[in-house]
């Protein structure tokens, strides 16, 4: 199975380029925000959605080449991703994400805020002056939708009778919004049809869920090293995710123990015990290997080019982080 | 000298509309946000911001009447107002504005986090579907600026060094850039020339300078309880406005005390008694009437209407809270 850095090959200098760029476009003359973007920017992150914007921008040019506004919508993609993540660290009090300190953490809260703010101000200042309406729609969008997200995450929490949809509208909300409207953003700037454009939007889509299925198997499978933070810890939190649901299908004494809040001696360790004993693990991969398949599917009719096989390896590198 | 209320008079109904257009915008379905946007909406604020873009689009109107999309502009404008107080509040650590409690400090910073960012995407995504390119771009150069402004402020703190450009520049992007770009934004909306555009823009602009050196001298020569917040706070936290820079003019003592951070006993009563016997203050307010001449200079090719009226008393009126 191909690492990440080998799938976004075909765009490997261009996310360097955007790298650098995203840094002088962030830090001019902000000593704080200067440390905080070299921060955010160099914290492990693997540039996947940038780089997806990229690998889509590529695979939609005859030449296989790069406009100018094709890299201004990465980097923006980047900005509102990074934005995102450092207000939601504040509102989730996360102290490390993918094991690096938060910048709330590593700073204050008021730097936090102020940094993203900085960053979807800078984004939606970009949007405007890619002069395109259909495009500033698709991204204002996503903002709303991460906003949103967040909303409906604190408003679930330890709620047991949420229903399945619920799960998927947030997790569209958080993961799979920016990736589908950025894929499709990609398209209106190299005026695709609307079925194509169609299609790029089910790919990010799908793939967007996909990868937020995994993350939330992983949370239940993975050690505390894999994942960056402790095990379990969206349960622990009371965010329940695919297997918590499946599992309160099958365990109705689960329902108890996230109710009370795990406050009882023991009661995590026991609900965890429940989802690992049931079939909800193997169902959630299952329903991964659906988005996945389904996100492959939606990009057949690329010509063929080094990026389109890029992208059509994605999915299923997205579900190897499970094997 | 008139109230604001009456000035408002030709736009009462609308600001009616309008506040209990946002209640139901922002609260729909999330019972934290909408306890915060019930308190934000409802906490004695003048509603002076969507007032002028109110005033401005009937003003510029044959038939004195409001289309949609001019209300939708004074809501955004109100929206991203109020998402930057919210986000202010929690980076200045204030606990009170205008003598209510923030948002930060009723609920947590969390929520404030939450709901400012909730309200910049919702105005980011009304702003695009305005379906008008220039109103998106002025509007999200004022998201920019007001980011840039809160960034400039914390930099500049204690800093005697500091141009009086530096101050103008920090009270543009925090006051007045927002006040100028939705002028000239209901300027764009009723199809008025490029030089009407930017009369709109000056007298904003202008509006906004006047609004923030007369509260900047209010902190010197106000007293707590007309001004919601200790006396001289701004002073105390190390902002140096236009009274205490003209005051360093005059007196070089007084920057010693502001380099240590008024950190010897008695240090904060000398400085303030320093600023109060020097001209700072008559010049401060020789600059606020400048600026407010200038706004109302430039409204005055506006047809007759109550709603001119009302505007060209408005600069008046931001000088009549010094008498």
């Amino acid at each position: 199975m191909a690492t990440v850095t080998e799938l976004l090959q075909p765009v490997e200098l261009d996310l360097e380029t955007l790298l650098s760029d995203l840094r002088s476009l962030i830090g001019a003359g902000h000593p704080i925000l200067q440390a905080a973007a070299e921060h955010l920017f160099s914290a492990g992150g693997k540039k996947i959605r940038p780089g997806i914007v990229l690998l889509i921008s590529r695979a939609l040019s005859p030449e296989g080449d790069l406009t100018a506004r094709h890299r201004r919508l990465a980097e923006i993609t980047e900005m509102i991703h990074t934005a995102s993540l450092v207000h939601d660290d504040v509102v989730d009090e996360a102290a490390t994400r993918r094991g690096v300190a938060t910048v709330h953490s590593r700073f204050n809260h008021r730097v936090a805020v102020l940094a993203g703010d900085f960053l979807f101000a800078q984004a939606s200042w970009h949007l405007a002056n890619l002069d395109d309406l259909e495009v500033v729609k698709l991204l204002s969008r996503v903002i709303m939708d991460l906003a949103d997200g967040e909303v409906k995450q604190g408003l679930f929490r330890y709620d047991t009778g949420q229903s399945f949809e619920t799960y998927l509208e947030k997790s569209y909300c958080k993961t799979a919004s920016l990736i589908a409207n950025s894929a499709r953003a990609a398209g209106v700037l190299s005026d695709q049809t609307p079925q194509q454009l169609d299609q790029l939007y089910r790919f990010g889509r799908q793939l967007g869920l996909a990868f937020q299925v995994v993350d939330d198997i992983l949370d239940f499978t993975g050690s505390e090293q894999q994942l960056g933070k402790p095990a379990a810890s969206d349960l622990a939190s009371g965010l329940l995710t695919a297997p918590a649901l499946y599992a309160l299908e099958e365990q109705p004494v689960l329902a108890g123990l996230i109710e009370r809040e795990f406050s009882g001696e023991g009661d995590l360790e026991q609900a965890l015990d429940l989802v690992r004993a049931s079939d909800a693990i193997p169902r959630s991969r299952a329903l991964a290997e659906t988005f996945a398949r389904e996100a492959r599917e939606s990009l057949q009719w690329l010509p063929d080019s080094p990026s389109r096989r890029a992208l059509l390896e994605l999915p299923e590198f997205v579900l190897s982080r499970l094997y």
